[in-house]
């Protein structure tokens, strides 16, 4: 059996290009014994895989390469030869970028009756759901009541950060970069305020939609939405410091909000995270953010793009502003 | 009765002139019912001071030109008119920058028995010595045995850092301005290793002290120093931002460290404070931090400079690296 991956052909230098990729087919073993054989449903696209692309020492190691590139998939077993994995059923796994593959059982999860579509077990229901819900309720320590300002709003996590934030009864600003996505937010996922952030007025629109301050602020971007988050915090302040948006494709150090030492009068708490350190919170988000798509208090969008070979330019897009919600690559 | 005080006598651009301060001579009245004349000991400068010289809105208040400065202090009630203050008992005030006053006791704080020489509670008995406690202990979160790395650790606050943090158990490493500091502090405080951060080696020198990176950074410097530590950072690791003597004279805003996105991967917190919330601590500190001095576990050292019309010149010098511990005005 064949199937087509993506290899990381050069190490991008700025934006990547779609000829930083190469797609390649592979012909697959049959499963031997322990092993199923998975068809890829969906592959997830994230901001943070540009990181990979880098040949620097960071919490996971480079791509190398040459070689195939990985990250969140959902699939369907198509031949089983392991005891527990039965074929139909679809596992969540970190073999992404590929339409198949054999592998033992390792880091495959089992879904289990599936809640909603595949593909929100890559958003909402996955990887980025979690995020902001473990950066919002523990990294930040979001209380009751409080002023949220969420950047990247429109994208899969910040859109997950915005609605969890008004369950808990806050105020939520979030920014994002068109018009239809601001309206999107306000209109469709309740925002109290939401603002494009291109006229440079990131000051001016947080305070509109928060004339006291900011609580907590959520960081997709860094850079210009930082320093001007810091400008608007209260007393006590935190920042989940979850992303970098802005400065994923920089070729040269980007300097740091000018205004940092703020947090000192302030008794502000910036706080960096992976999701990854947060795996005790896994059961309790699950059900919650189950619970909460069925009622249909977390609603999420997904921007998609079709076939294997359409996962570079997907992945590109996330630069360009090109997703509202979860940038999905579908495979089926 | 006369005393002199030092009036701001315009808002210093850079760094600090002694033209940007005058003396001014006022007469005392004699102390009402509930009042006290109060000769002050010793004054306090304090780099935060510096922060106040500016017009803008901060956690206190600016100082207005034309106003007399106010800052810690430490003297003898001469006449009393109140119930509970005795003639020639010690308190601290916040009506330093003066040689005397005559105040209700709004703001006084009894001293009782001196365990130390008055001096001593400006520095590491007074609010450096809590700045370093209620930072390293509660701020930072410091565990036994844990790597800390402290800036400007030849200063009032600095000092008190390494010490308390070898009486925890952990490995000290701390920056200062000169060989002679440098010497102080592996000699003379314990510091496990010290460097001159002259040469600009800055994480070099923190791996020589520190060959697995740093748990705690306690920044007095901000600028060059807080970028430096961030590369030296242990996952989890958390940074006390206490201040940023480095950037206090600067005349435009100053970047930011260009590495922030670190805290990130690393899970790092950086946590901005000002003692001032952390009185519920003052007790525990005062009871060990006295015993700590009584033991010999912790050793002051202060720069001193003589009389009021000196007060400039030690706060000035406080930017110069003039002083070695605690800079102290001497009153009487």
């Amino acid at each position: 059996m064949k199937s087509r991956e993506v290899v990381l052909a050069n190490r991008p230098v700025g934006m990547p290009k779609v000829e930083d990729f190469e797609i390649r087919e592979v012909e697959l073993p049959n499963p031997s014994a322990g092993e199923v054989l998975v068809r890829n449903v969906c592959m997830s696209v994230d901001p943070y895989m540009r990181g990979r692309m880098i040949d620097r020492k960071s919490y996971t190691a480079p791509f190398g390469v040459g070689d195939t590139l990985t990250g969140g998939a959902i699939g369907r077993v198509e031949r089983s030869n392991h005891t527990q994995l039965r074929e139909g059923e679809y596992v969540e796994s970190h073999l992404g970028w590929r339409e198949a593959f054999v592998a033992k059982d390792a880091g495959l999860r089992r879904l289990g009756e599936l809640a909603a579509p595949a593909s929100a077990y890559l958003g909402v229901l996955g990887m980025p759901g979690m995020t902001a819900y473990a950066g919002l309720l523990e990294v930040a320590e979001l209380a009751q009541g409080e002023s949220v300002f969420v950047s990247g709003a429109a994208g899969a996590v910040g859109s997950a950060v915005g609605q969890i934030a008004k369950i808990k009864g806050c105020t939520v600003v979030g920014s994002a970069g068109s018009a239809e996505k601001v309206r999107h937010l306000t209109e469709d996922l309740g925002f109290d305020h939401a603002f494009d952030y291109h006229d440079g007025h990131l000051e001016r629109h947080i305070f509109e939609g928060a004339p006291q301050g900011v609580d907590v602020y959520f960081d997709n971007v860094g850079g210009d939405h930082l320093q001007a988050a810091l400008n608007c915090m209260r007393p006590n302040g935190r920042l989940a410091l979850c992303g970098a948006i802005a400065q994923y494709n920089a070729t040269a150090p980007v300097p740091g909000p000018n205004n940092l030492a703020i947090a000192i009068g302030m008794g502000l708490t910036l706080r960096g995270f992976i999701v990854s350190n947060f795996n005790h919170l896994r059961d309790q988000f699950m059900r919650d953010m189950t619970a909460w798509v069925a009622s249909g208090e977390v609603k999420y969008r997904e921007t998609t793009f079709d076939g294997i070979d359409k996962a570079p330019e997907a992945f590109i897009g996330l630069f360009t502003g090109a997703n509202t919600g979860k940038m999905v690559v579908n495979l089926s």
